[in-house]
């Protein structure tokens, strides 16, 4: 990188996404991921494998998975370990978001109506709890107690971060550190756990997991910072999210908690209106952008993303120069810096 | 037992709760498990506790984790690994009591406010999945993949079962051969995962653990059809069940299963209405139990649980003549003949 990613103007070109050459590099990993995850997903009682097709095959970026991927080959390891792994993680986050719709009462996800709307919410919670099962009996079938401790880890503290967002909702008084070890817990926790488990088949020591580790949770809390952020900015059409939807929803995103913080009165009142009592015209959202701009919150919540970035380039260096290393440098770059 | 179960007059005297005096015999074993369950359901995010507390206190029979603790105890085991398995049966039976009330949108359970009635359906969904990863946390930590295989299978089973339970609700055309698929799956499925990682723990061989699972079955079956004529029977109070209950909810139980395969046109017609349309009046249970009384459809109801009891005792028949096997036969019997 010749410039500092704090330094980068936030106007400057997108970069390239580099999930595409990440998914060229490990084509055949990801197809013998994909299989598993088709068949492991079945089930006698049909309509578990309808549900979890209309959303997996909905077609998520699959990064998680691409994690644990990348991980295992950054170390060359060369087993077929990494795809039952992989197809638990992902299993895990389809989990996750379908509990996540009913919790939030979605009726979209990734562009098409969301499980709980189509099957409905009894369907989609019951759907979640198999798919957690059955992640569960991948791990027991790779046979790894160091894996089954990582990730029933971070199945707990995933929970936990969900339960701890849900005080925050509606709350005006969120602070940053409890935004943070929101996402920390729901998003970036399995960003985590996705890449040390690729270093622990590959039979890594303790510093390279740890490393891995590192990179993974740094993604995660960069990702869902910048996310939050494309919330109020994106200029593409982002797969089944619309402008404005976490402040229609009233959640305390970083922006947010920034502008929150140098509010006068006035901007207080609004804040208090639209996100704690939700109630809402559609003027707000303008409103709010303006707001943010007003008060850089945008820019500053950037930056703190590529805080994590840097910290996560950072963690990278203790291992080798594997190619994949500069593919996971790159993306937490564009995970930041993406305009979509 | 001086008569065969199935000869065994509806009208005699319940026998006595041998939950009791198993209770009693393995008290220093559950009052472990009680500990382990209080201190693992904490979390630093404090509406955890605050839902599980609620659910866990409110004092289910503890028949699962008794399983567990029977099982061990039966082999003569001597360790402690029983206690962090017979909690972790408790978690995963709490978390699928959790996300059942959600489904059911039950109000009440166990005599009290349901917590999803209290904290509403997002925290109870949430806190149900930390309950299910706290329990493959505890597993991990007691190593044994078996177990591991054990209990990740049955919690994919029982997601299963709930899954086709919902298709049910509500069906007038359920047959017998679907009622005992779900309840296999939803109910004794963890009776019999309860058990066999007791005879697992004590590392016995194949054919005791595959005794004491299929002891776990049938009691799981006995238990639940018993349950099912209860609704429609019950003589004394029951812990957060009122009579009628299944009835009023429109649940296709073996009782309903028997009347409708001989019902008459009128009565045809009725069971359309009260369980296929859910339009009753107040009056409808009352000529519910008359047409079952007809039918002799709760006879015929205990007359199954009574075969899966003797089909539980003959498979304990396998294992030696501790006094523990005198309690599990006790309790596959209660199971049928109380009446509450």
């Amino acid at each position: 990188m010749q410039m500092p990613l704090t330094n980068r103007p936030i106007q400057a070109a997108p970069p390239a996404n580099p999930l595409g050459a990440m998914t060229n590099l490990l084509q055949t990993d990801l197809q013998a991921v994909n299989a598993l995850i088709m068949q492991r997903m079945q089930s006698e009682v049909t309509l578990i494998p309808e549900l979890a097709g209309h959303l997996i095959a909905a077609g998520g970026k699959r990064i998680r998975p691409l994690l644990t991927l990348a991980s295992a080959a950054l170390f060359g390891y060369e087993g077929t370990r990494q795809h039952r792994l992989a197809a638990c993680v992902e299993f895990i986050h389809t989990a996750t978001l379908l509990h996540d719709d009913v919790v939030d009462a979605s009726d979209q996800r990734r562009g098409r109506s969301s499980a709980n709307a189509l099957f409905g919410n009894e369907a989609a919670v019951l759907v979640g709890d198999f798919l957690f099962s059955r992640a569960f009996q991948l791990m027991t079938e790779d046979g790894s107690l160091e894996v089954l401790r990582i990730l029933s880890g971070a199945s707990a503290v995933i929970a936990e971060g969900e339960v701890l967002q849900l005080a925050a909702v509606n709350d005006i008084g969120t602070d940053e550190a409890h935004y943070k070890r929101v996402i920390a817990a729901k998003t970036a926790e399995l960003f985590a756990a996705a890449c040390e488990v690729g270093a622990v088949v590959a039979e890594r020591g303790a510093e390279e997991c740890a490393a891995l580790r590192n990179y993974g949770m740094n993604l995660g809390m960069a990702f869902q910072i910048a996310d939050d952020v494309l919330d109020y900015a994106a200029r593409r059409e982002r797969l089944g999210k619309s402008l404005g939807d976490d402040f229609k929803e009233g959640k305390m995103t970083l922006p947010v908690i920034r502008a929150i913080a140098r509010a006068d009165a006035a901007e207080r009142k609004f804040w208090s209106r639209c996100i704690g009592d939700m109630e809402q015209s559609d003027a707000d959202f303008a409103q709010a952008c303006a707001i943010l701009a007003r008060h850089d919150a945008l820019e500053e919540s950037l930056a703190e993303a590529r805080r994590y970035a840097e910290q996560g380039i950072a963690a990278l260096a203790a291992v080798g120069g594997s190619p994949l290393r500069g593919h996971l440098e790159d993306l937490i770059v564009f995970a930041v810096d993406r305009d979509y």
